[in-house]
């Protein structure tokens, strides 16, 4: 059909097209379906979006990047006609039916994810398929690498090593031990991590306090040539571009296919050809692992579609009982990261850094835990690691002397005391996340919580249990309205 | 967050707004998300659309309706917040997670169907849960139900009669006998019928050409309580409006949940307060139900739900292996039926329209069948139904008087001829329908075929075995080019 160009004023994230309503029922496309402008040979696919007035019946409607793409102004004709939806529809239909998809299925369906082929209802469909019939090993496999293959891969000279951490315990920054510690030996660790979701802080939001961390996929590879490490921000690296649009489509309804999950987390290992992976597996009532039997089924799972990938995953159960460190929220965990690394700092974050960097090096060097230990706890006491970590510091563009106290926090604060003498017994570490995130943390860098305390510590009525922080005072005041997370008895 | 409005010259089906990336970034919601817009109290939930340019930080952009509703012009000053999704998606979840939903949940989900509070990837996901995991008895009950109330219901006096044919065999017309016998012999007949989705034509198509079919639910109830049927078009009355939200969601992924096909159809008839539903099961090769053990279950499954709505289903497995009557496309359908009444017409489409008819008789009077069907023959032969059918097409604001010759049918035709002497062993339905689509049907109500064969008729080499008609000589001859459904052996 043959219709005027309309330029709009206005630029989405996606091509659109307006078409008037009985425009598009001739054209037999509701709200929402595909249509397909051409002009002069070029066209463009786009979502259809229906007016009833602001469009004329002989108009077409453009957005600035359609205009743009065709070349397009006020008055110029072009056929508009339906679109046939892309072929990885029949895919996604095939695993709603039960069926095993094989590797160019699989490909078909990322691939028009990234490209934004499949609209936002079919590509949940798939989630939906995958969290309800599951995806089998040959299918995670498939993901994997197709996730891995849709944006840039990164090869390094030497053995590239790598973590993660399966999420839920705030203040849980062992990163900043493992990366220095392991770049110190000789190895190569190019760590890309996510922002903050759902928690106060993710590891690039705490790193950004202090250095770049949105790098391109060259910067990474330079700097991990150069020294040795690197703490970035996956998403702004174009590695394993789908995985953010797969996350963004997953997050409204929660869904967590454990096959996609596996394949989120090492795709991104695979695209910087990591060949040793430590996974750290926090258990707890309130953490994302809820029993030891379920932290080594998600070790077991990881394992195995390791082993089809060539990569080695070493995992590490450890204690999700309670917050690691002190701060939480991004600028108090890298001040808690600066002081523990001189001295003054958190016992228990030095411990599981220095401890999952063992469990690698034990493997790596083939060397008793004891002795491995030893190797990481001696590149902290030696200054080395520090020194490293302020090398990665430089290489992202940030101050390498930079000091704990030279980190803006919050300026609202806030002490929260014991009502009772007694013993802490209980840290929920849901509320404390909570009350981090109202007082404003991770898009306000200061806003925060600085626990005093652990589990098992014996308090004063009075004493204080943790201090809050935050840039506004209104939100500290909505984050003093959640419960006390810490009960002492 | 507040924001300057800027006013855009757009509408849209929804409510749009539009922020600027990091805008959306900084309130934390991504494209596609939900923001709330506040101005003096009122509110308004809409859906996020990013810019990178056309809006600026400090702005938030939107749709004309939006503007409307708030009463907001450029300048003004607003509240945005980050929405909270709606609580049917919990129970979307439940329904992913295999668990059976309570009446409550699937009115929620409906609502917000409805509403369109829930987005089209939600929506989705509820249309995909339900197909893998199923919908059971009760949850189709609660599912008819909240289809029904989703819009006006019509209570009538006197017994309620409907009918309802499972689709896929082209012609099939029969609605323009049933709905004037019963009427004629003193029931209400508030028939609601689809336009065609994907065949030449819908029940509500064909009456079209001869009236108005986008009758008010106050115009339904008038007629039917004065002339005893109508002959209308679902969509246009807000009967079960949710039915057509759903259909359009089932659409891309053409997913039929069998609970929701039931659903579908039956809230339609508990929506004008049907009490009787013959159910018109057409068996065939390539029609909807292939075998006669399918129809019997849908049957089944029919008669199980009416039970529990207090609707008594009467089933009818009909022959589906060709079309019904001659004519084919909207135009040449009503042609075909007015035809038919004056004794020039097709005899197959007279026995089954008396038949089905004759099924719910021999049930409603407590006779045999063989009484039922002259009781309804007699309706016809007397001249009381067609008196009746032009009584109908009065009250619904045509002329009571059309001939079949009033009736106009594409400019262009071409006559299909027989290669061969010999038998019509086969005819293909659907490539009938795609040949009567190419042709222009349903948009183009003149388009369409004109069969001159049954299977089984002797042909000569020659003979004429149907007719092709169109308003437009490039779709006629793209009709053309489909490979010719009638097989002579």
């Amino acid at each position: 059909m043959k219709l005027r160009v309309r330029v709009l004023d206005l630029d989405a994230e996606k091509y659109v097209a307006v078409l008037n309503e009985r425009t598009a029922k001739r054209i037999g496309e509701g709200p929402d379906g595909r249509v397909e402008i051409v002009k002069d040979g070029k066209k463009v696919v786009a979502i259809l979006n229906t007016a009833k007035r602001s469009v004329k019946e002989d108009e077409v409607g453009v957005l600035l990047d359609v205009a743009e793409v065709l070349n397009l102004k006020d008055g110029d004709v072009v056929e508009v006609f339906p679109e046939e939806p892309p072929r990885s529809i029949e895919a996604i239909r095939k695993k709603i039916f039960g069926e095993k998809l094989s590797k160019e299925e699989i490909e078909a369906i990322i691939g028009d994810v990234v490209e934004g082929a499949l609209f936002p209802a079919e590509a949940s469909a798939f989630i939906v398929a995958a969290q309800i019939n599951g995806l089998d090993e040959d299918e995670t496999v498939y993901l994997t690498e197709a996730i891995a293959n849709s944006g840039q891969r990164i090869d390094f000279d030497g053995v590239v090593v790598d973590k993660h951490s399966i999420g839920g315990v705030p203040g849980n920054r062992i990163t900043f031990f493992f990366v220095p510690i392991m770049a110190s030996l000789g190895f190569k660790v190019p760590k890309t991590s996510s922002r903050a979701i759902t928690s106060p802080s993710g590891t690039a939001d705490t790193m950004e306090v202090v250095a770049r961390v949105d790098l391109s996929a060259e910067e990474i590879k330079e700097i991990v040539e150069r020294v040795g490490g690197v703490i970035a921000w996956g998403g702004g690296a174009n590695i394993a571009s789908a995985d953010d649009r797969l996350i963004q489509i997953r997050r409204p309804l929660r869904l967590d296919p454990l096959g996609m999950v596996l394949a989120s987390v090492m795709a991104k290992k695979l695209a910087v050809s990591s060949k040793y992976v430590v996974l750290d597996l926090p258990v707890g009532p309130e953490a994302k692992l809820r029993s030891f039997s379920e932290a080594r089924d998600w070790e077991r799972r990881f394992k195995e579609l390791g082993e089809r990938l060539g990569i080695k995953v070493i995992g590490f159960v450890s204690n999700g009982i309670q917050p690691i460190g002190r701060g939480i929220g991004p600028a108090l965990e890298m001040r808690d990261v600066l002081m523990t690394y001189t001295g003054e700092g958190s016992k228990d974050l030095l411990e599981k850094g220095v401890e999952i960097t063992a469990r690698l090096l034990s493997v790596l060097k083939k060397v008793p835990i004891s002795r491995a230990r030893k190797m990481a706890m001696d590149e902290v006491r030696s200054g080395r690691a520090e020194a490293k970590l302020r090398e990665i510091i430089e290489a992202q563009g940030g101050d390498p002397e930079v000091r704990p106290e030279d980190i803006e926090v919050g300026r609202y604060q806030e002490e929260v005391i014991s009502p009772a003498d007694g013993k802490v017994s209980y840290i929920s570490i849901q509320r404390i996340a909570a009350i981090a995130r109202y007082a404003g943390a991770p898009v306000d860098k200061g806003a925060g919580i600085w626990m005093n305390v652990k589990i098992g510590d014996r308090v004063k009525r009075g004493d204080v249990l943790f201090t809050l922080f935050s840039s506004s005072k209104r939100k500290l005041k909505a984050a003093l309205e959640v419960e006390n997370p810490v009960r002492v008895q």
